[in-house]
């Protein structure tokens, strides 16, 4: 943390306690300057990051005061879908959806796509040039099949900091973190079997369940502490499920960071039924707090978790370098790439190795977690001013989407179309869910810059919800 | 044809004929070049090539003379697989191969890698080059789901060579045609339904099939005509057929063009049988005569043909840039993307767009053309000289694969073990049939370039044959 974010945490600490007073004026820069030791524009740093907080206010020539209290909404409840394998039945709104996202004039709060206009992507870029400059024949032939070793190496230096320690030779490359999923499914399950899910569940991993075939349980799942773990144990017990999916770090849409003795007791259900576990971890790396979590997979002992993961969300969407450690299911794992896909392009792999291994990566990493953290900071303040009351909100640990669950009788789907003949796509919640749950729910991401632009449609957002409860 | 081509076609002929007998010599150089009014390189381009066909040999200080004529080893009879659907056994040896690829000692005629060696791919590494500097942000995000519209333009204009009248939002985008051919099936068909497919068919097709659970009949096919009409009108008449995968122009391995007549034939069942074609045209560009083959798609009339391709062959491997025209299963085909793999890598596909735009893929094209002939050329004189008597040789129309058929006591297998020892990789031609046949037959990639390393490994090759057969 740094020692602004540090400085800012004690201020509101002292907030909350009381020990300022809602309208009480806050001590001057200069005097929290030499209080604490820090430099002015640490003090200043501090300040604005409560202003966003929307904890103080300034005012002119006159300083910081402590802002009128405002009561945060609640987290919403933990999810209670039907307890039993259904048929997954969304599926055209998404690929319209997506066509929208295309046009240059939509805003497009419904998609997943990452912040890529910061300057620590730089580099990344000057290694595609030295590339494409240097290395003709390595990036116009034929890839290996498992993908370049140099970049796999890198990848199982990076995964120690989730506590997963495997070798070059345990991951493949994938081209994204959904490609890498479904060969997954397609290696190891049948169409028709039955695969529990979180609840709600992004939409790609729904869309990509119902294509193949499968059928899906959806799990209770609590948005601070993720898939209930008990609730999953009875279906086990009651049907034949043979796998799970879960984004257990920095979930998308709710932002949960499952505690470790829940992802262990995940991992021992998946033992004592001898079941697979998809564990996708997009979101993993961008968690707010440091070091990031660990993964379900780092405690596996027998191979049975299949590890998922791209940077897609953490780098670029355009690169198309994912990976996946398929552990036991390793061969079928390979075959089936080898069958439906074949090789991956090999020039944004050997750019992305070099951006870990001369430390840009982590750089940037860190960067994104505050830009990600401080933008969900104010887009929660946006909706606490904009939303209607009886609103819950989500706290994400990570990644960069919020989760807001309005009141019952508000049709996301209903207001999502009226919001589309003003250009702007937001994502229903029953997107997220097999059976069309979550209705009057709404994912935002929080990737886009929160900007005045931005600022005014989350207005406008915030006032079509408030007439969609009349 | 190039002038000295022509020439050399017309002297073929007239040894052919018997106006130029064998050890007869042949008229100077100066003084054909007379006779036809072109220059003396074009007559000495001519005389090597017929001198690299083993027509004619050259004495030192004396010129050409007619070479002793060699018979030309008959084409392979018509295929002859089991007329009812099958399991496909063939798996390990596949992936076991392609490991091997990689490994820079390992010869690897078993591959089918282009050559990328060419300088008329310089351009497209100079728009490579261009992009990465100035188009940041379009490369670094999500592409549209159906690929960029730029390429997709310029391949419709494309494909109207092959006969094929298709506007770009025809057209989707995929990570090579392997990936565009597993799509479609994943969209079209089911597991456990029977798909026609020619015989010997490409391996990746065969592992693809086994690997989503198809049965296949196996049709006969000859190698200069392609997949018989007449026994695939049997074999719909007999079982309940869902699909139909040919590589009718400059097929691998055979290298035959399906005369027009035939495909016509072949789509006509097709309508009446109401199934589907899967056309895959990764090689029909590189077809010897100009104009290129049409391809079945021009003529389909009900969007039953889903056409395949992509620049894998022609251009480069490393682009992973291919594309699909899905027809009536267009929307059905977009769906399965977005669910399986997502989006596609946007710099390759921008390059490769003004790489077609700019006129450099036609002059590419146009040298790669009559590059594999002649090295097809070349790899077929080696056969005739360092393989034993007996054996049938394909004459392929294009593409760049040989495809040699053996005595029947010669198992291809047990040779390319044998010639693993001795970094040789070559194809066993069981690997191109469901149900293990062709162990007396291999595919050569011609596309390694004629020098004298590799007409070593052909007598090696040859040798191993020979000893095999005693």
């Amino acid at each position: 943390m740094a020692r602004y974010q540090r400085l800012a945490e004690l201020l509101a600490e002292r907030i909350e306690q009381g020990l300022y007073r809602y309208g009480e004026k806050l001590p001057s820069v200069r005097s929290l300057s030499q209080e604490h030791g820090v430099s002015i524009s640490t003090v200043q740093q501090a300040y604005q990051t409560l202003e966003t907080r929307q904890l103080i206010t300034p005012q002119p020539r006159s300083g910081y005061f402590v802002a009128p209290r405002k009561v945060q909404p609640p987290v919403p409840p933990m999810s209670r879908p039907v307890q039993r394998p259904v048929e997954i039945t969304q599926w055209d709104q998404v690929i319209d959806m997506l066509k929208g996202h295309k046009d240059k004039e939509i805003i497009p709060f419904s998609s997943g796509a990452p912040d890529i206009q910061q300057p620590s992507l730089q580099p990344l870029w000057r290694e595609l040039k030295r590339l494409v400059q240097h290395n003709l024949d390595e990036i116009l032939g034929y890839d290996a099949l498992t993908g370049r070793v140099e970049l796999r190496e890198q990848l199982a230096r990076l995964m120690l900091d989730g506590g997963s320690v495997v070798s070059a030779e345990d991951i493949i490359i994938t081209s994204g973190s959904q490609s890498g999923l479904s060969l997954a499914l397609l290696a190891v399950c049948r169409p028709g079997d039955i695969i529990a899910i979180e609840s709600p569940t992004y939409y790609g991993t729904m869309q990509l369940l119902r294509s193949l075939g499968f059928k899906v349980i959806e799990i209770p799942t609590d948005p601070e502490t993720g898939m209930s773990v008990e609730a999953l144990e009875l279906a086990l017990a009651q049907w034949p499920i043979k796998g799970i999916i879960t984004v257990p770090n920095c979930n998308n849409p709710l932002g949960f960071i499952m505690p470790d003795a829940r992802k262990r007791a995940l991992l021992a259900l998946a033992q004592s039924h001898d079941i697979v576990i998809f564990e996708d971890d997009v979101y993993g790396e961008l968690a707010t707090d440091y070091p990031r979590p660990r993964t379900i997979h780092s405690w596996d002992i027998d191979g049975r978790v299949m590890l998922c993961s791209s940077f897609t969300k953490t780098v670029a969407p355009g690169l198309r370098v994912g990976w996946i450690v398929p552990g036991r299911y390793h061969d079928r794992f390979l075959q089936m790439k080898y069958a439906m896909v074949g090789s991956n392009v090999p020039v944004t792999q050997l750019a992305a190795a070099s951006f870990i291994k001369d430390g840009h990566y982590h750089r940037h990493i860190r960067r994104m977690r505050q830009i990600y953290q401080r933008n969900m900071e104010i887009y929660t303040c946006w909706v606490r001013e904009y939303f209607p009351e009886g609103i819950c909100i989500t706290r994400p640990k990570g990644g960069f989407m919020l989760w807001v669950e309005l009141p019952e009788q508000v049709d996301m789907v209903c207001v999502a179309q009226q919001l589309c003949r003003l250009k702007i796509q937001v994502a229903p919640g029953s997107l997220f869910s097999a059976s069309g749950k979550y209705r009057n729910c709404v994912r935002i991401n929080c990737a886009l810059p929160p900007n005045e632009k931005h600022q005014a449609v989350m207005e406008k957002l915030g006032n079509a919800v408030k007439v969609a409860m009349e």
